[in-house]
């Protein structure tokens, strides 16, 4: 299969091996991925995109699944991305994740795939988003992106969903529930799940006095409490999710989130682009001597790079 | 002060006022920047640099203030940098980061300074980057670069310095304690601390069993114990920097060192640069048509891209 005419077909009817082939080409940058993407372009725009992010133990993970499986309830088709740029060094996680993946992997209606770091260049953001835009093709009503929340890679992916997600929980101390300050800033929604812990009136009350002093903005987040381990709050949340669906249809929103993901996109694409660009004009040998003459200090950094971009 | 000839004595002379100055050059893309690293570049490569990384809450700030103390005793001049993408939404982190400068700030042999997060590309790699190489440029005799650890860029920038530090800490969850699996693999030393609470046999056995399974390396990364709160294990873990140093000198590991440093400097500064150009060479309106089609789906972002670069 190496034309994108043969993969076009099945992604577009949803085809869960078409898809995942999909993604591989846009990540690994196959000759074929460009022109995929310029044919399913004109079809995308249809599916709701959900950002999940917030600290590694605030049960991100079965939050989404509950909200795939609520979502599944009501007949839609979900996908799940999880971007992951940590991994915890013994397998718990993975593991998790495995079992996880078998749970769901059954139905055809949920299409479920891990986003790793690729490269340095932006290159998971970029794959990201190159992978929402496939479950849109390939017709998936609600796509959820669900996100460690550390790296400027993961603000900006999550920036630009529709709907982003801060998910807190009780009785974790600042230190830990270090999550990005730019993440705080575009929350659309901030979920306090285990909320049957001590601590979650605590975690609110400091939650309500950040949003009174820092935030100034037409849409005033809401704090929900969810048990994501028992499906507890979940009715209630996606009811939020449609509502500030709504409100930013209602407020030329759904354009201006358009534009920061355009914006995105164009910037990440570049940055991997004309990177490469200038390397292929350099050629190796003189990237590599580059390199080399700045291990050995015959040549600073910056006219290294100067001088393989021929600047004066 | 606006010529780097004017900054570079003083820089060298290593006055606080003037290093600051010259990494907000660094980091801001001042004019004079390139000049002045071309001028301190051949007075380079004497510094001792040593990374210090793990979760929020292993303890890695009160470390870092124990090993430049020791380093100090010892008549060492000490340089700090806080490398944090990440920021709790409350203030107690920056709190305790004020406190911590008001305490050391008084002594001209240890420079402080935070690192924050500047543009998307790798500009926190290489803003840092820059800072060690002033640090060194200024007579620092050992850099300590202390880093959350979760981001791509932190692993770019403690996977190249002498010595990589790994803080562990008993009781945390593997979740919790979730760090990048790339810097398990650049680790030189573990360290657990707050090694007087339970379960530090444990994360001990879990490290040893990861070092048996994953690791082929050389140089087998030992594990330390330290209780960083009353400077227990300092001394040994000095110690044992001292020991890998010496190690890397004699199986040319620190040439290696320097040449993967050198890769990274030149591409991050490669991104950067490439970008700029492949921007001021298109014109803003150009971009900003570009970013428009992709939001209006007139045009797909690697077409738009491929335009701007003037590709076919």
């Amino acid at each position: 299969m190496s034309f994108p005419a043969d993969l076009l077909e099945p992604l577009r009817r949803g085809e869960h091996r078409a898809l995942g082939r999909a993604i591989s080409w846009m990540e690994n940058g196959h000759p074929g991925a460009r022109e995929l993407m310029a044919r399913v372009w004109p079809h995308l725009g249809r599916a709701v995109v959900i950002g999940i992010t917030g600290s590694p133990g605030a049960g991100k993970s079965t939050l989404t699944d509950q909200l795939a499986r609520a979502l599944r309830a009501g007949g839609q088709r979900v996908g799940i991305l999880a971007v992951d740029p940590t991994s915890p060094f013994s397998g718990g996680a993975i593991l998790g994740d495995r079992i996880r993946m078998q749970r769901i992997a059954a139905d055809p209606g949920i299409f479920i795939r891990s986003m790793a770091t690729r490269g340095a260049l932006g290159g998971l953001s970029r794959a990201t988003q190159d992978a929402i835009d496939l479950l849109d093709a390939a017709g998936f009503d609600t796509v959820i992106v669900e996100t460690v929340g550390v790296g400027q890679d993961e603000v900006d992916v999550v920036s630009c969903v529709q709907t982003c997600c801060v998910v807190l929980v009780p009785g974790m101390g600042d230190e830990i529930q270090a999550i990005k300050a730019g993440i705080m800033e575009v929350a659309d929604l901030f979920i306090i799940n285990k909320a049957d812990r001590d601590g979650a009136d605590q975690v609110e009350r400091e939650l309500e006095a950040m949003k009174s002093l820092a935030m100034v903005r037409d849409w005033d987040p809401p704090v929900l409490r969810t048990i994501a381990q028992v499906g507890q709050g979940v009715p209630a949340l996606l009811d939020q999710v449609r509502k500030h669906g709504l409100w930013l249809r209602a407020h030329g929103g759904l354009a201006r989130k358009a534009r920061e993901r355009a914006r995105l996109r164009f910037e990440s694409l570049l940055a991997e682009a004309a990177v490469r660009r200038a390397r292929a004009h350099a050629g190796p040998e003189r990237v590599e001597a580059a390199i080399q003459g700045i291990a050995d200090r015959t040549l600073d950094p910056y006219s290294a790079v100067g001088d393989i971009l021929g600047e004066t």
